[in-house]
């Protein structure tokens, strides 16, 4: 599938970091973006830009506020931008530069439907410093039909160049994405539509074909699949799928082999029973986190029944 | 999606088999088939009938015979059952007692499109016991559309239930399983279609909903995608799709906690780079298995760029 319009962004550190809070060497992110940028990746977002004052720093790496200093102490000015996430009500809206004094080329702001409002609030504090801005609406899978017209209709209104299709639960199936993509680009004209999807039910990759396949352009990938619980659709898979000639896939490989493969071992994110578990029931993978970490030490079947009855009356 | 036609066939000893050399316990099958027959699956395909002089048993375990004794040690008489598979110029004619004499109901015919032929003639004489015959054309994506479409169209002359498209390689998208899947059910009118899938690039599952939401009936799966290489379509995460309630999927996963997850961590099918690399390149695993056990000592980016160049001048 050649399609110069298909740009894809690395959120290895970003969604990696909820596997560890954060906590990667700065070489190995130096190595990354340097990697990614040999691969010809179009973003790399290199983790949060979380309020220190809600999140103390004795907590989280570094990655957890994205401080301008460090970025550029990995990263450097090149086609490869550098991306951030910031969460609604978790991001001080004083932290951030004029995007000309930044590295930072694109801010993504992830919300909730239920908290739009508080997003576009967010996204024209970015947009008026300069940055490219792009609102990611999560856990799609849980939001009511008309409460997601509505957002979508608010958002086509803004002047914010992206809006991403995010299915936070690994819950999709192809059938779904279809459906939420045609709606996307039908509400949505004049802006680039993403997709993020979690890989609970080995589907993130597939689900991003989908995606391409109904006229997604802007992809979301990561190293070896890192993120959180199942983790995303791996970035070495969507390279071998698109045939523009601007990817390469073997810095990947590189990196997976130098530094991703030893972390998998440690870390676990990957095909894990619990997560699929969650993903087939559309619920939030903090369970089956906990449940991976030893909390329940009960059977598979047990969390199971468990995820099944936990909405019961 | 519930569609009272689909039947699951659980081909985890078979495929799985081919990572341990069919040396799996009794008591381990014993479970397996009665797990399988509490979750409702309606086949279990517990080995392959090869041909004792070709391949001497004392290099295999008994699963890559299925003596007729040891499978009824095993399985038992119910609504769940029971398949072998045998290869083409590997079996022996005379190995096979009348269907009414034996427990095994569906004897599935593995083969290239280039021995159809043999398929053809091996499939009658299975058939003329009294089974119940699918022919598997493994390598689909090996295959000349004219070759294929020939071995198709001689198949729609039989009176075999079944033929399979097999995935052997695990290099399909969606777009060619349903552009095969149409193929298949257009040619061969009135057969029951199946699919095969290997989980090179993380498309098994997901390839094989795309059979089902082309009409395609007959399913294979294996638990916890145990199988060559990357592995097959995971049992668990079908069930979990498939709405009919005639299955249970918690027997499934006690046999994961109890036997598949410890033996993946020593036979390690599953997402791995090699594979991965072969899949994307459209290549049997073999040379991805040997890299796994060492053979190779290079680099996965070595590795790539030889898979690249073997087929070059």
């Amino acid at each position: 599938m050649y399609r110069p319009e298909i740009k894809i962004l690395d959120c290895t550190i970003r969604d990696g970091g909820l596997m560890n809070d954060w906590k990667f060497d700065k070489e190995l992110v130096k190595d990354l973006f340097h990697g990614l940028a040999q691969a010809g990746v179009d973003y790399v977002e290199l983790g949060y830009r979380a309020d220190k004052k809600q999140f103390p720093p004795s907590e989280f790496g570094p990655w957890r506020y994205c401080d301008e200093e460090i970025i550029r102490e990995v990263a450097y000015e090149c086609d490869t931008k550098v991306s951030i996430m910031c969460d609604v009500g978790r991001t001080d809206y004083d932290d951030f530069l004029p995007a000309s004094e930044s590295i930072v080329k694109l801010v993504r702001v992830a919300t909730y439907v239920k908290d739009i409002d508080k997003a576009i609030h967010l996204g024209k504090h970015l947009k008026s410093l300069g940055y490219e801005v792009s609102i990611n609406i999560m856990a799609v899978s849980h939001a009511l039909e008309p409460d997601l017209d509505e957002a979508l209709d608010q958002l086509a209104q803004t002047d914010f160049e992206m809006v991403y299709l995010v299915d936070s639960f690994g819950y999709f199936y192809s059938e779904q994405i279809h459906y939420l993509v045609e709606k996307y680009l039908a509400k949505l004209p004049g802006k680039q539509i993403g997709v993020h999807c979690h890989n609970n039910q080995q589907l993130a990759f597939a689900n991003t074909i989908e995606a391409i396949i109904k006229g997604v352009n802007r992809l979301d990938a990561t190293v070896y699949g890192i993120g959180r619980a199942a983790g995303n659709c791996p970035l070495e898979l969507l390279i071998g799928f698109l045939k523009n000639p601007k990817f390469d896939v073997r810095p990947v490989f590189d990196l997976i082999q130098k530094h991703f493969e030893p972390m998998q071992k440690e870390l676990r994110w990957g095909y894990e029973i619990p997560y699929a578990i969650t993903g087939i029931l559309n619920k939030h993978p903090r369970a089956a986190m906990a449940f991976m970490k030893g909390v329940h030490g009960n059977s598979y079947r047990e969390f199971y029944d468990e995820m099944i009855m936990v909405d019961d009356l």
